[in-house]
């Protein structure tokens, strides 16, 4: 799979998707890039030492599961606090515990060098147990793969 | 394929996509979630009997083919209309005929479990014909085939 | 491989995946179909001689690969300046190379019948190099693909 997305619903049907198919069994491989990569950030990094450019947009993209939007009816962020304590309500997982889960279950998370590069994010700012690659080892990944999808 | 969004352009690729494989003869299910679900809604249903939240957000979003937003150019709903009135120029099928053919041609729709149940959506709310399921049922048939997209 | 949208991010992802699937030796075909067909026009094209609706969309769209919007901060257009502004300090390849090289590497695009009829878009007014098709082209060749995306 790839994680091209940083919708909080997007990435919420991803790992659904993801650990729903580790519980079978099936080996997963998710390649994230772009917006994705806001999604495996850790809570909070320094943003020192960069250029001004790339401070701006690490200052203004979301950092991490928790603070994701959504990609209908954000509402400038209530709408994200919104679905999580409805889905909290029926007992559906919370993403930072669904990501967890599937690291558990042995998914493969591969972070875009490119992506991280463009937008000046390092690795020890990701979450752990992660690896950094390029687009040969996704396609080598999707190659071997039954099904693909790119959220 | 699964059915992800809920903009009007994506549901008429979607559904393009899909009566044009079982028109060819293939088989096709169609895994329904989040925001896809506005699209296999009938037209009307009532709000009555829910919870507040649940009702806010039924309230707020469209019910049904007719009622769908673009993904881009959307003009408040001018957008969708416009879209209609030209495909109707050009022959191009509207979608709750799109719909109704791929019934029809043997498609197997699958609404999501979890999704419904957090939306606070019924199954006597969606159209005929359709199965619910979870995760689990669409990873069983995305196994089987040949083609999987994520729309 | 599906090319649905036609923000400048998702082009990007698009044709990099393409680009390195073609240089590892694979072949590689690409619908391009609704938003996708942005990026495969040609930088100026007169509108004169067309229904009015016809001439409104597409003196609203962008035309070609370098008048693309960002899905995300887009900003009014400095987004895609900027990004880029970036990718290019990075080494990354712009997108109109990116498309030519895909081109000399073998790639076989197909613009959507259906799409370019109902916005008013005509052959010439495409890049060079690339057919017209419609939906069995391309369920014919996803059919015989190992890779399937819907981007």
């Amino acid at each position: 799979m790839v994680l091209f997305s940083g919708d909080f619903d997007k990435v919420m049907a991803c790992f659904i998707i993801a650990s729903g198919a580790l519980a079978m069994g099936k080996e997963v491989s998710l390649f994230v890039t772009f917006w994705g990569l806001d999604a495996i950030k850790k809570p909070s990094f320094k943003t020192a030492g960069r250029k001004v450019l790339e401070r701006m947009i690490l200052w203004m993209r979301p950092k991490g599961p928790l603070k994701l939007g959504t990609s209908k009816m954000n509402f400038g962020g209530i709408g994200p606090r919104l679905f999580r304590y409805m889905m909290g309500k029926k007992n559906v997982e919370p993403l930072p515990s669904l990501i967890e889960m599937s690291q558990a279950l042995g998914i493969k998370i591969i972070a875009c060098q490119m992506s991280m590069d463009v937008m000046g994010i390092r690795k020890e700012e990701l979450i752990d147990g992660i690896r950094i690659g390029g687009v040969a080892t996704y396609l080598s990944a999707a190659d071997r793969s039954r099904v693909n999808l790119f959220i």
